[in-house]
């Protein structure tokens, strides 16, 4: 039997069980450990991509596991290896696909928003799509191995070098995640977060955090760049805000990496971008290359994981967990518990 | 004696004569051939940009014509050289200098809105900014050298590919420039311009025009690039809806250059470029190599020079010319024909 979460329509969340099916050629069965709850899963929950998510379905793409049971076909995975899941299948035969962005294919099928997710106990998943893990990776810290590369990412499309001014506009999970990659990477960082919870949390990571509310924060920054502005600019919010905080930090052929999504058009200072020749770079998902990179970073220490996790819930309570999320509670980043015992327990 | 052209405040052009000084040490003085209007000499006239000029002054900066001093201390030079000038003053000291990006420069001086301009018989500028043109070249033609510049430094912004399809919204002199230096590096193009004539004018040199208010431009614009998008846009038409158009028209990875300057901000569907990881590159003005790029595009017969010229007028009828190109007019480059006789006639 498999445990999982249905998403039934907007905010209603319900734990169903189901039989355990075999995996089908090129395929392979997860035993899936943690989920992690990522932005969009909240914007579905809310109701606010029902015209994408065909409800009644299982959501979740953030995820770590360990192989169960392997398909006809499929060659170098075995029952026990520990993986993750890049969440994307591609065509193949669109313009993007034959330009070599299969991550931005016409058709992109995204696992856990246009296909089955991993908010269950057990997934059946193309085996194309599996990222090995090492063996002795913490599962729940490998439930952020697909944010983090994203954050790898967008730190390589920013093309950033070591030594750069580079500011992070939102400190939330994939904001401390960018930091973290790019701290990595020899950036000379400031985080831009309004949240005080979010702020102390990246002080205690090891960033100099500004509030955006500061008097001056021009000012601020200027002073950072002896006047020079920064070379990169993250923007993480989705505020309007943020992007004119970005836009007005960047120093002469700045780069503006544009991660956060923004569902309205935003009002952009595009005489700034003339005056400065400043360069907006739109980043989305990630390539394979990424998601190793990620893995890596993860084992190595690089990446804050465990302080970045703020929260582990069991299968039966993902409800509870999308409501603190929603509320804006202290949280950073919350886990769910898919590995399934027969008596769900809370922890 | 030099007549020139004053710019005494908002719609205020006055012809006047002053004493011919010699050039200090360092320094030219240019018999000027011709100066042709810019839609920043525009903005100026209209009294837009008068928080930056100071009137009494005389503008205009896309100029030729030939030496007729050289002052002390300069070398390589001599009178009756033919010359433009690359219109712009650094500190060397700023970090856009220090970063090497000159033409950015924090404390840029813009000889014709900074300083005096061109709009004379006779001009003294810096030796270092002078640029050399072929003796034989037509100083008419010689007049577009700084607007070529320009689409020499967008295209070269572009990283433009042959064979890349390449949209420009604008068909205004910068825009068929842009147009003809991209046909010259091989693009697959598309001019998209609202004005009957200037389409028409856009058709007679060759290129595909496409009319914004066609019925269905997504379609049109999906057909050429049998539904990728076109991989470079250049938005040269200053206006809300050419953004949107560039931004709309774009592959997967598509590089929007922009060139015209949005004096307000305009509303930017970040979304596109996040999803189809589009980039914007602002572009400003030039490098000297840009310049350079330019003398012989116009001097090897790639630029349509004598079609861009719509009509040429002596100092004194400065004010008509303005009046015509602010009438919208169905005009496309206007020059100024600075050659001063005793007697200034009408042609």
């Amino acid at each position: 039997m498999t445990a999982r979460v249905v998403y039934a329509g907007a905010r209603a969340l319900r734990l169903e069980a189901a039989a355990t099916e075999p995996p089908g050629p090129g395929q392979v069965r997860i035993s899936v450990a943690y989920t992690g709850i990522c932005g969009t899963d909240l914007h579905i929950y809310h109701g606010d991509m029902d015209s994408r998510v065909t409800a009644p379905c299982v959501i979740g793409h953030e995820m770590s596991g360990r192989i169960a049971e392997v398909g006809a076909g499929v060659d170098g995975w075995q029952a026990g290896d520990q993986v993750t899941v890049m969440p994307l299948d591609w065509c193949g035969q669109c313009p993007a696909c034959h330009a070599g962005h299969t991550h931005l294919c016409h058709r992109l099928t995204f696992l856990g928003i246009d296909a089955t997710g991993s908010m269950q106990s057990s997934w059946t998943v193309p085996a194309r799509t599996l990222i090995r893990l090492p063996d002795d990776l913490a599962l729940d810290w490998a439930a952020l191995v697909e944010p983090t590369a994203v954050a790898v990412h967008d730190v390589r499309r920013a093309d950033l070098q070591p030594g750069e001014k580079a500011l992070v506009v939102g400190g939330g999970p994939i904001g401390l995640l960018i930091a973290s990659v790019a701290a990595r990477q020899g950036a000379d960082l400031r985080v831009v977060e309004p949240d005080p919870y979010r702020r102390t949390l990246a002080g205690e990571l090891g960033f100099t955090t500004v509030d955006p509310a500061a008097p001056d924060l021009p000012g601020v920054l200027a002073e950072w760049t002896t006047g020079a502005g920064a070379a990169v600019a993250f923007e993480v919010s989705g505020a309007a805000a943020g992007v004119t905080t970005a836009v007005e930090a960047l120093a002469v052929r700045g780069r503006l990496v544009q991660v956060a999504i923004h569902s309205v058009p935003r009002e952009v200072s595009l005489h700034r971008f003339f005056w400065r020749e400043l360069t907006l770079l739109g980043a989305r998902l990630y390539h394979r290359e990424d998601f190793e990179t990620a893995v890596s970073l993860i084992a190595e220490l690089h990446i804050p994981a465990a302080a970045l996790i703020s929260r582990v819930e069991p299968l039966g309570r993902a409800a509870q967990a999308f409501g603190a999320l929603e509320a804006g509670a202290a949280v950073m980043k919350v886990l769910i518990d898919c590995q399934f015992d027969e008596v769900s327990s809370e922890r």
